[in-house]
């Protein structure tokens, strides 16, 4: 049975890159899981969408009989078992590291990304900045000199940390961050990382062409 | 082995009842899982906290050889294969609405508290409010006439989302909710919630007598 990854069928052209189904392509793609793509309206959310994704969201995914919001989720319920989070204690501390990431250091990317893009209030991107920098050196101490969050390799900690490392990166947040800057850069240079790019930026052209 | 649950030693006094502790010991007294509490400094976060736990947040907890922080990571791996969180379909929905709650629920709650008790800036509550209600409001239409989130019984889900609705509740917010107050409500009402209560406040008592 072919996953199927339900993504919007249009979104502003400043988001494509960063739409949150890019994690789920990303963790299929390292997985080497084949899938297909289904869309929702993404200019307005429709009853049908609300009615499966109660935030009028996406991604979602469809394994089956088994229907999937919220992509933290569904990168771990993809990644249980696997390379990407190995059973016993290090699937725990992949456990710990995703929700770490998802609870005590997005929301306050959240924060100041919406301030500074969605609101475009200098001020108060100015006043949400300072805490996530400290987030960001406090995830840079923890990583100190090792290569992944958890053991000995790759994992889906890393995965969402890097991909979540992208926009701050971008916007000078990293620059001071040395070594955290190396981390996220070398994992996004993974060759699914590049696959599953390629396939994010293709559908909002296809879409757009529609 | 018994398990260690690691909080503050203090908390300022308008914490008690609130410390992310009691997300654990709740679950816990679900469970049925004996545990014992260690403690780390709250007034300041000490060089030893910071290397267990990077944000120097609580709680921790120890299992075996097992450390692990992150309150909701936590939850989910206690929870993992109980009741709480059964194996399957209805265990990657129990996933789903924890990471919900704590990446698309949690994060507006924080913002709305951080400017209304912590900031104590009354512009930047009003401001932040509204998102709040929407997400309350998402969540009781989701919920329906359901009496949990996920199948037909009481999951670590519903102990998550019953606890983070206890400030909104106390400060209106579910005012015209009735249907997400009275699940609240019913959820709170467990004994295992009283329990965990009765240990968490006295844990306070203790230390301010310490």
């Amino acid at each position: 049975m072919t996953i199927t990854l339900t993504t919007f069928d249009w979104v502003p052209e400043f988001a494509h890159g960063y739409v949150r189904d890019f994690r789920i392509r990303w963790t299929l793609e390292e997985l080497g899981l084949p899938y297909q793509v289904d869309t929702v309206p993404g200019a307005e959310k429709t009853a049908q969408h609300l009615s499966r994704q109660p935030f009028g969201q996406v991604p979602m995914i469809s394994d089956g009989d088994l229907s999937l919001f919220e992509s933290g989720a569904i990168l771990l319920y993809l990644a249980e078992g696997t390379a990407l989070k190995p059973a016993g204690a290090d699937g725990a501390r992949v456990l710990q590291w995703v929700v770490a990431l998802l609870n005590s250091v997005e929301p306050y990317f959240m924060r100041w990304a919406d301030a500074k893009f969605f609101e475009e209030d200098e001020a108060a991107a100015a006043k949400a900045e300072p805490m996530l920098r400290q987030r960001l050196k406090q995830v840079e101490t923890a990583l100190g000199d090792r290569d992944w969050l958890v053991g000995d390799s790759f994992t889906v900690a890393d995965l969402l940390l890097a991909e979540m490392l992208r926009i701050p990166g971008e916007n000078g947040l990293l620059d001071d961050l040395p070594q955290l800057a190396a981390y996220a850069e070398r994992i996004t240079a993974r060759p699914a990382f590049a696959r599953a790019m390629q396939d994010h930026m293709q559908h909002w052209k296809d879409a757009a062409a529609a």
